[in-house]
């Protein structure tokens, strides 16, 4: 009987090295977000197929891992499709389990309830280099706070995290949903192509200010409305002074409320923040989801060319599926992107103490061995870090994976 | 469009007053282990589904929560059987994958290897009150060290790890399925029917020694042969000397060093514990797995009727898999069942600094926003923990949840 020894496609084996950076990230982003009152919550990794594929996923309900019925209630005979053969799948995020955990626990959770979730998600994804089809998500929410305080509490926690973490020179893209409506609005493109325009708007940051221009025009836009439209980028200054500007070229489409509450999120976080970044409005930021409704943000790094989280409000969805409205704002943080680029930095963990490795010949005598064990626990009850290995035949191989691996001190015991 | 607002069918939603203690207890085990060297690993939670069901699983393999396959490989048409609709399934137990684990990994891996995984493990178990089919398991294993010494860190660190979490006056019960065998050979059982008498005398705490003589005769073995066996439990110390009396009796049987190994284990471990417990030399513990060689060990807490965790040496396991002999011994820590004791208990976790909540009125004008927010940044670098709140209208609802929460200062602020 043998066995594969290669983890499924698309996941992997986490070493001790990768542990520790994981583990250490983990405890930061508790420790920080508790600092802002955040508590954790989770849920389980399987939930309803049904609540997976509720449309509110986009393109990650084709990626779901679906499990099979058990017992009598898989009926493989009569099974015609999917749907009849799985009854649960694998969370592909953790925004619809936790849209469902507050529908089924909202009386027992503080109001505003500001929720720290961190777990694995799963997405069947073609397999790729630095993709997996198993990672960890860590995202934060707070629902029931319809002001900005939501947006400057969450940007002001991510980044006092990362500041933690030693990153520095940062930004925060921010924009707004309904300004980005707006600007199509005053352009007059038509509303329902509002989102085909984003999906190339979105492109920006690739193929430039050009690139887009030339795709609007192909999908058959007016080369007037394209120009208006495009104008508006050029002229904005990526500051708060920038989302002034907007609301007087915009003010006969956009509630002035929108621009200031957007240029208060970026003057208050600049005023308060901690950490070594800035905020930058970028109105061609975009952020996938259609679910958005009000502010959009994502941090950006010279060091890594795509986005290391990001989030924003989505007001609507909680209510869509419980149907009591609840106002919600959330970051999700790439926890994967962050570990990675900690590694590839060679990050060092910081220290807790002295490690020491004791390596003990094989046979001991018994008296002695109970002195060795005796003496390690005392020194362990005051702190100390000591491993105790039986010695190996290849002594020095044995040493150097110990020194590899941070043990300062290695002390050898002879029988 | 709407939601199952309740988990799927056994398993639960985790709310942040069990998190609290959920997260303590996962840092404690990983600050306790890393003492005696242990790192942490981590496998996916998806394995092929040749692995879980390799027959080392045993009765867990008819709860394995199985994966459809995806794509052009599922052949619903044609399908006859589960095994041709998934090819993966959800982990059981972390044995199995630290097992693959460490035949993909053994060349990247310190010797002996001193493995800590925690993570959730997925049954399909008929839900019942306090058992889950998602629930987390907590595993520490030496592999690569083939003498008692591994037995008396596992002994050493996870009593060491139940003393910080405040339990007192438990038991370590530990037997050798070597000496288990002895005793039914030296009882003239035949050797084909160990595994009957195991299970029957696993019962004796349940059902006593008249019971399991009973029991012994309904299957139709020898009264003399029965009267042999249980006369050899009645006069047994529970000690090591118990251990050495055993060593004379089955001298003609058993090799000497079985006894010995027991005996040193139970002395060295009494000898240089720190926590409050006692080594319990227990002839009837006999612990299911069939994988078992040597030592096996179980904890037990009179505030709770069954085992806490338990475990035992397991030499032929990896050797079986990968065709490479290794030495293996292994604890098992009853994690759920530890949270669930500490919730009963009524536990407080530690508590790390004053916690503040700040309530602001709604429509606070952005200068006085502004500047809250600054201070509140200030005294968080200083290490306060301060929760910020928009302020609700049932103001004194959302102050009782507060103060439940161990709020102890709340703070108001006017527009």
């Amino acid at each position: 009987m043998s066995l594969k020894k290669k983890p499924v496609t698309g996941m992997k084996d986490i070493l001790p090295k990768e542990m520790e950076i994981r583990n250490y990230v983990m405890e930061m982003i508790r420790r920080v977000y508790a600092n802002y009152g955040f508590t954790c919550v989770e849920t389980p990794c399987v939930e309803h197929i049904e609540n997976l594929c509720s449309k509110q996923g986009g393109e990650n309900e084709k990626l779901i891992f679906k499990i099979l019925k058990r017992g009598e209630k898989l009926k493989i005979d009569t099974a015609k499709e999917e749907t009849d053969l799985a009854d649960l799948g694998l969370r592909y995020d953790l925004t619809v389990p936790l849209t469902r955990f507050y529908s089924n626990n909202a009386n027992e959770l503080s109001a505003p309830f500001k929720a720290l979730q961190m777990g694995n998600v799963w997405r069947a994804d073609r397999p790729q280099r630095g993709r997996y089809r198993q990672f960890m998500q860590c995202d934060i929410d707070i629902l029931g706070d319809p002001g900005i305080m939501a947006e400057i509490e969450l940007v002001l926690a991510t980044t006092t995290l990362l500041g933690r973490l030693d990153f520095h020179g940062f930004s925060i893209r921010i924009n707004d949903r309904r300004l980005l409506k707006a600007m199509a609005m005053y352009s007059g493109f038509p509303a329902e192509k509002y989102d085909t325009v984003f999906i190339i708007l979105d492109k920006m940051d690739k193929i430039g200010i050009e690139g887009v221009r030339q795709e609007l025009l192909e999908e058959g836009f007016h080369a007037d409305q394209v120009d208006t439209y495009l104008s508006l980028f050029e002229q904005l200054e990526h500051s708060a002074d920038g989302v002034k500007e907007c609301q007087k070229i915009l003010s006969s489409v956009l509630d002035a409320a929108v621009c200031e509450e957007l240029s208060s999120i970026i003057e208050i976080v600049e005023k308060s923040k901690t950490a070594d970044f800035r905020m930058v409005f970028d109105p061609t930021l975009v952020r996938g989801m259609s679910y958005y409704t009000g502010p959009i943000f994502e941090i950006s790094m010279d060091e890594y060319g795509g986005s290391v989280g990001g989030g924003g409000r989505y007001d609507e969805m909680i209510g869509k599926f419980t149907g009591n409205a609840v106002s919600a704002c959330g970051f999700s943080i790439g926890f994967e992107r962050i570990v990675m680029l900690l590694l590839e930095r060679g990050y060092e963990v910081p220290k807790t103490g002295e490690k020491k490795a004791w390596l003990i010949e094989k046979n001991m005598p018994l008296e002695k061995m109970a002195e060795l064990m005796e003496q390690a626990q005392k020194a362990r009850e005051e702190g100390a870090q000591i491993n105790i290995c039986v010695m190996k035949k290849n002594k020095k191989f044995q040493k150097d994976l110990l020194i590899s691996q941070g043990y300062e001190k290695i002390e050898e015991f002879f029988a």
